[in-house]
């Protein structure tokens, strides 16, 4: 319940009487209970001078107990009205709701009309830079958990380099990895899994499909595990049979690219000046034109988090934060490659999750 | 662009100046265009009394015009500020921007303040009911998608049933039909397929394990796939084996309880005389208490979409209306079953879009 105590003194601070959180991963970051409602609600209520509540399905609420949560869960059921129930619960608390704090980056606005007639008269106030902050300086738990998904998309990535054959499909490999992961535990994938082979590695957002590896193809696998909560996110490009000089080059370049701004990563160093360093080692090598997306993001409960590691972010990088380097060149007619690992930022320079060898991987045919 | 004309039609007879859509489905709905543009803005903006356009990030736009979008495309790089390009793209048609209509239960209240700002003094109206009641009514183009998409589960279940073997896997079988339904060109799965089997057919939320088929199992199948972008929904329960008494008498009763549903269907019939029919059933068997859930819910672009099929629900069926119908009973100590079939309302009935059996299927061990 460190969370909890930690936004009720923020709070405090500001002077504002309550906090209302009802993103899945917030609700999950503060209160330690995963869920998915859907449409129906969620919430965790926090109170400047009161003790929070968890507004969720009534049928859920033995899950949230045994998630943990000590105070009062607050079940609704389908029959009723749950911004009602959620008026009562709060009103029970008994102290003045004129300013509540939300997310307004993910409220909707028919949610916050329905709060602006059940709270009249209150002001409502950003929360998100409050979360963010929060969000983006990961505890030695939560790293835990982050060295534990990263290794896990390590070994997926080993299980789609054994997996590789003349004649498979991008899809065959796809769904062996996914498989072998699920058999290890981990909850679910952080997102789509993909593998890309031959031309369609060129595109930074390609669908894996019936292609059928061939020799000579570069093969992109880009993936990341859901381990308690926490994702990875992992790129790596291998070789199926002796990459060209070209295709060499280009691999080569990536790599650089990649390890010269992890080696820049410690704390004061610029979001910005990261991507740059990256950037420029690309661009001296004359493949400017073909890196088109941001170097990285940062990752956590959420597989694309705050900060975002752009050309234009000068924000400074601080002891705890997680994010992903991922630089790419996608050219159409030699190959594309993309190098991605998960760092964090320690107290004097930097820790690599993923450790899934970086020297290019030459498939035998 | 019939849906585009739709709703300038609906601006003019609301005299509203326009309408700014954001949602990834309604945009493809509207538009054509489908896109995931996760933090980015995507929107297709609708006037009165001038061209629509749709706004998305630059790199999009050839997608955007080989979607068949034949209006403006006005592309975003992330350099800029997106909501400027837009209020430029607004300003640029030349009408006045007085009163807006917006989708209230998506659009998140930052983006609102956003639009609040860029189109000062203009006031912000629900647009939601009337994108409801248009995507609730299906064309005749949109009823052959949303039949092959059903067609497709369909054989997923035949795949499924096929898959059982005594000491096999849920997830085992699972990534069997989702290997075969990408090879057979599904897009992608409509949700996470489910696939449990002996006491886990006991939870209507379960999640696939690493439990072995054994003899006496029912294996309970919910999966979907979507199909050039519209989803089905199917659930069957098969038994693994000689059923008991008890178990048969379970099937049997929510086959009679989906069976009387299904009959029921045609226009004027209402949502909540559905439920209740098949509720009824469940209810004389005695087994009222281990059903828990509505017995439908609308079904299109989106996988749960409006309207609800609920005991609470007076909304009248009316032709062209897609939902499934999905009565279960969830009985911890005998077993858990549930069918379910996607149907539509037809002029003086119903047409059922799943097709695999629902005699119970016994597969031999």
């Amino acid at each position: 319940m460190d969370k909890i105590n930690e936004i009720k003194s923020y709070l405090q601070e500001n002077d504002v009487d309550a906090a209302f959180i009802t993103t899945p991963d917030n609700v999950f970051y503060v209160s330690g209970f995963r869920s998915e409602p859907h449409e129906r609600l969620l919430g965790v209520m926090i109170f400047k001078e009161a003790e929070p509540f968890v507004i969720c399905p009534l049928m859920e609420v033995p899950d949230l107990k045994a998630s943990g949560w000590t105070f009062e869960p607050v079940g609704h059921q389908d029959t009723e009205d749950a911004w009602e129930v959620l008026a009562v619960a709060a009103a029970k608390r008994g102290v003045p709701l004129r300013t509540i704090a939300i997310e307004k980056s993910h409220l909707t606005v028919e949610r916050l009309e329905r709060m602006e007639q059940l709270f009249e008269g209150a002001s409502f106030q950003r929360l998100d830079e409050q979360l963010n902050k929060m969000r983006n300086i990961k505890s030695e738990e939560e790293l835990e958990k982050l060295r534990k998904a990263a290794a896990l998309a390590d070994h997926a990535i080993e299980i789609g380099c054994k997996e590789i054959a003349e004649g498979k499909t991008e899809l065959e490999i796809l769904m062996a990895i996914e498989f072998e992961m699920k058999k290890m535990g981990a909850e679910k994938m952080s997102f789509d899994t993909m593998v890309l082979s031959g031309p369609k590695t060129a595109s930074p957002h390609g669908t894996p499909g019936d292609r059928k590896i061939q020799k000579g193809d570069f093969i992109l696998f880009d993936l990341g595990v859901v381990y308690e909560g926490y994702c990875s996110d992992i790129t790596r490009t291998v070789a199926f049979g002796e990459p060209s000089e070209k295709q060499r080059e280009i691999y080569e370049t990536v790599k650089k690219a990649e390890q010269t701004a992890i080696d820049m990563i410690r704390p004061g160093v610029k979001a910005r000046d990261l991507d740059k360093a990256a950037r420029d080692v690309i661009t001296e090598a004359g493949y400017g034109d073909y890196f088109t997306h941001r170097l990285g993001h940062g990752l956590g409960i959420s597989v694309h988090e705050f900060p975002s590691i752009t050309g234009t972010n000068d924000m400074e990088m601080e002891e705890g934060m997680v994010f992903t380097v991922e630089p790419g060149i996608y050219h159409p007619e030699i190959t594309g490659v993309r190098i991605e690992d998960d760092v964090v930022v320690t107290s004097d320079g930097v820790e690599v999750l993923t450790k899934f060898p970086k020297e290019l991987q030459i498939i035998k045919p």
